[in-house]
């Protein structure tokens, strides 16, 4: 049985999103077992008799966004995303779930989950749109590290690439680095060397993307120093929503023949949002790390959240955390 | 006189939409005088007999968007991009404008044109559209630079936060540093201590600001590395033109319902994109070399390249290079 530790706790719609979706997704996943970490009376009342294949685990602190990580994971000892990390850590449950505090989430992974020999740096990895498919891409790392070496990124190319064959069924996934320019000399020594060590490595490298092709569906799976990547993914969300809020309003505040007309393309407008509703995409991995930790966005509602305890079930059935321990263990003997 | 050299070359519409627009700027500006580089007779032929206060100067070569950029501008002597440079260097010209290879450009500026004594670094900054104002930002550096240092920043800042406040006329422009959290002590050692620079600088240092913030006006200049500067900016561009061609699609794509109500809300859609349309902000200025040195986009037509001969009329009224160097050598006294 697979089972997946849920900090019930994190999020702006903490319980009730958790809960709703834990209950959905429980019906499609028969060999999976849920415990949820939290106020034990209000989820047992959210999950009222439909307790199968859920355990609830009492905790009495909640990690706030405004918290320092580092320091709110040692003092917050009975918080539900720290019990929920040492149920991982003592092997009680096979991942980690949390819409909390990001720096948190990390620090958990880091250094009570543990890294796995081999990986000097885990990296975070959401799974984002792009124009005309419905695969998505891959970027790793988005911010889990401020500084980033050559090696991390090359250890990162590896790992995304296995996880969307395995996990989102790419077949031999395109790998790019973001740069600052398509020629193989661009960038600064760290890209240069990342370049370099991509081109020398199995997996199927085609080279550097720039910005403004990351959305073009060019490659499956980008890596990136942790700073830029982060940058990058926080502006990608800016971009998109400054853009809908404008056109929201033009829509809305010129008059009601342009109102009407609104209406009239409202289902057509549908599709196009939904193209970048995240949702379906599920949370970021940490990748590098001895569990599946896996994070999403603290304004998920029910909806991402059972997409994102999907996702977990996947990269569990395909056991993706043993390949990367037999994998980088293999390289460090060599 | 202020005297302005234009590659008439450089770009996908040149020469036609350069001389149309010097055609339309000339009228407005009575004080200024434009030197146009390039195949003088189709130069002369699109002029027709409106030439006073333009000259010509006939080149023979041409460097192309694929030219290797420094060496192009040491092979292509008589190119239309170097010649301009030689005569802006020389005291015949005041500023350099071209759509052409922006590499080349950046050398022509460094190598030909110069650094201003005191900055380390020359900057590329353009000036970007946000949320809920006309008014814009300005973010430097944006790819001149694959490695910045602390004190690069700085000087962008300084001389960014000058232009702001003299062309684009912002009292007390807000500073901020593109980072990746909003606390202090975030990012890497580069952007720590380019923080505290900042902090201890006469600029109004407002903090750090996150990648989905910059399209929300929260900063008139924002200060970054020129490798995340590049990424950023090239990823603005391309998120915005993947929204509005899947939100094109999906409204020309939906049957002739949809249809119509979009020709009900095409004036409304045209303000939301005349808000992103860069034309009217004009080039993108090299910012620490000894004169201004602007671009515009390859692609830019005839209204672009209007806005940015008004846009380097404006730099030359104000008189910011000789401020920058006054500037840099008194700081260099110190």
């Amino acid at each position: 049985m697979r089972t997946i530790a849920i900090d019930a706790m994190g999020g702006e719609n903490a319980p009730e999103a958790i809960i709703q979706a834990v209950l959905r997704a429980k019906k499609e996943l028969s060999k999976t077992k849920f415990i949820l970490f939290g106020d034990q009376k209000r989820i047992k009342e959210l999950l009222g008799s439909d307790s199968s294949h859920i355990e609830v685990v009492n905790t009495s602190e909640i990690i706030l966004d405004e918290d320092e990580p580092v320091k709110a994971i040692r003092s917050k000892k009975d918080s539900s995303l720290v019990v929920a990390a040492q149920y991982v850590k003592q092997g009680k449950a096979d991942a980690l779930f949390s819409l909390g505090n990001t720096g948190a989430i990390l620090a958990c992974g880091i250094f009570i989950i543990g890294r796995i020999k081999g990986v000097a740096r885990p990296g975070f990895m959401p799974t984002l749109p792009v124009k005309n498919s419905d695969d998505g891409f891959n970027m790793i790392d988005v911010g889990a590290n401020a500084k980033s070496k050559p090696e991390y990124l090359l250890a990162w190319a590896k790992m995304a690439s296995y996880y969307a064959e395995k996990v989102r069924g790419i077949k031999n996934p395109r790998v790019g680095l973001l740069n600052n320019g398509s020629e193989s000399d661009k960038g600064d020594d760290v890209h240069q060397k990342a370049y370099q060590l991509l081109l020398e490595s199995k997996v199927n490298f085609i080279g550097n993307i720039e910005g403004n092709e990351l959305l073009d569906g060019k490659a499956d799976v980008i890596a990136t120093d942790g700073f830029t990547g982060n940058a990058v993914l926080k502006n990608i969300e800016g971009t998109s929503s400054v853009l809908i809020h404008l056109l929201k309003e033009s829509l809305l505040n010129n008059g009601p023949f342009v109102k009407l007309g609104a209406l009239m393309i409202k289902k057509a407008l549908k599709g196009l949002v939904s193209k970048f509703d995240v949702d379906k995409y599920g949370g970021a991995v940490l990748l590098g790390v001895n569990a599946p930790v896996v994070k999403t966005h603290g304004r998920s509602g029910q909806r991402a959240v059972y997409f994102t305890i999907k996702q977990i079930d996947k990269i569990l059935q395909e056991k993706i955390i043993d390949n990367f321990k037999a994998e980088f263990a293999v390289e460090n003997k060599e």
